[in-house]
């Protein structure tokens, strides 16, 4: 005997209910208005606790099920956000936080990793599908991709990401900036011979950190850093280390790494593979401000990425962007923070 | 002049584009049949890579934007798979891995961490809002909400999760046995005052670990193990060591750790705050398998969780469900592996 709401976003229960269950259902069990029903099913709209706590007893009691899905299809927004996170590399402390703080303003979010660049076709294809309102990515995109989304009116916002050639939206930690911090102090505490330990070649951040550091170096006045090439994880910055010891002037003073995770392998690798002593015989920096860096063990000296401004940032700008799809392109750029340990010795 | 689909599944673009862009038109476009067109945007279906390529061509000229969304609505799939992670404790390393699975099926993740227990009933309103095929659960959800989701027939699987009164999905580490297996080594090497840091009261997964080392040192005739509760972090670990230290018998001999976080922390507490040696003075072993474990400065003697074959598993009972819901329930228990490393002197 279920009045029948001509809206769209009513729709039969899938299984175990025989009749339609709408909103008014909902509405008369709980002796509310449609309205606040529907309001309770909208993210951000105000409904007082106890409304909300009567509104789903009825909800649980006729099994209604309030189809934010269908509703995408009228109000254009499915809040849905997908994030598309780079597997290697990426910083695992970064999901918790955005899926939080996505949360708090009621949007859920749609995870995607990238094994390989090529992932990304499928992975597009998927947005589309969702209808996702906007994207979230610490992966790098395709020129053709970025494009698409433009095309389409989805917005992106990239996390350490940027590019030279188009317009797009990102929120960096100011990479250059940090390595002039910690090549400044090695240098004034008397370092000469550096390495450094650079991440994938593919690797924008990888590519800012490893200039910014040898650029300042070249100011100085300083001979070229030797180079080696990890892959952004542990035992790739110990390969790196035994790359780096090989040849020429030996074991480097100072070793700068274009992340933690690989400088936690180079203080490994230096002192268990090489049996030196940090940070007497050899100093070791990172860069992202990690837990494990903070570790006993490591007491790692690195710059800290400001994640949580990062993230909220990021999330502002995208949210912005799916309001008025006009406003301007932008990038924010944050400092990090010198974080001193016993990892280096620094003047 | 598009030929109108009367399938539901076609929608208007949302910008942009003037004139509404059906299957049949992208399939006209790309010289190939309207089914081939819609094979494209199954998961699972088969096309071939030719024609996919085709088609994608075809999709981006014309702006098509197929819709899962609005197809999900006749077909009763969405494709969306929630994961609900608890904050702490979680493995970071399972998110990479559930994503990578999920995606080879043609299936999408939607992500939620929960900080506390009643964020769960904010998750689960979201469940029925995306009509997620089904629910893969490495936190504890109430048993209120895991019959609501039986009620509207969403499957549920638990990751490392066991319910005693209800019947839920579970795949399983066989964690007693871990312990079993790892108190006897350790007392096989003549180890008898045993300490055991345990994780949170609240989490099952840290009680089956503590009940499964303290059942099998009481049948091997030891004396009751001195006990202290972490937060299954390092620090947490770091706390836990100084509490065991104090008192009675002073520092055990061994002490076992209901995670691996926990255990470096102890490392790192005996060698660093008490300046004992590992494992001459002191016996350190966790449990998990993690990562950092296997870093040179800890080498963790630990049980490794068989992660991989446990998500898959996860993954074959949750689509088993969706695709047949009337398929028993189910638990499966697997074996870790014994990892032994330089942290405990073992037998």
């Amino acid at each position: 005997m279920a009045r029948r709401s001509t809206k769209m976003t009513e729709e039969r229960p899938t299984s175990g209910v025989g009749t339609t269950v709408t909103s008014y259902d909902v509405a008369r069990h709980a002796g509310v208005s449609q309205s606040a029903v529907s309001r309770c099913f909208t993210p951000g709209a105000s409904v007082s606790p106890r409304t909300r706590d009567r509104i789903m007893k009825a909800v649980d009691a006729l099994g209604y099920r309030p189809n934010m899905i269908a509703r995408s299809l009228i109000t254009k927004r499915s809040n849905l956000i997908a994030v598309i996170v780079a597997n290697l590399g990426f910083n695992p402390e970064f999901t918790g936080t955005l899926s939080r703080l996505f949360a708090a303003r009621g949007l859920n979010l749609l995870f995607y990793t990238l094994d390989r660049e090529d992932d990304a076709d499928r992975v597009i294809e998927q947005l589309w599908q969702y209808r996702v309102d906007g994207v979230v990515s610490a992966a790098r995109l395709s020129e053709r991709h970025i494009e698409q989304m433009t095309k389409r009116g989805v917005p992106v916002v990239f996390l350490n990401r940027v590019y030279d050639t188009i317009p797009v939206n990102s929120v960096c930690c100011d990479q250059a900036e940090g390595e002039r911090w910690l090549v400044d102090r090695l240098w004034a505490a008397g370092h000469r011979r550096f390495g450094i330990v650079a991440g994938p070649d593919a690797s924008i951040v990888s590519r800012q950190r490893v200039t910014g550091a040898s650029d300042r170096l070249a100011t100085l006045g300083g001979d070229p850093p030797r180079l080696a090439i990890g892959d952004f994880t542990y035992d790739g910055g110990r390969a790196a280390l035994r790359a780096l010891a090989v040849g020429g002037s030996g074991m480097p003073e100072a070793v700068i790494c274009a992340n933690d995770m690989m400088a936690l392998g180079c203080i490994d690798e230096a002192r268990h593979g090489f049996g030196r002593r940090i940070p007497q015989d050899l100093s070791i920096v990172g860069f992202d401000g990690s837990a494990p860096g903070r570790w006993a063990s490591y007491d790692l000296t690195t710059v800290r990425q400001p994640t949580h401004v990062m993230i909220e940032a990021a999330i502002d700008m995208l949210v912005t962007r799916i309001e008025d799809p006009s406003t301007l392109t932008e990038k924010r750029v944050f400092s990090g923070e010198l974080v001193i340990g016993g990892s280096a010795t620094i003047a």
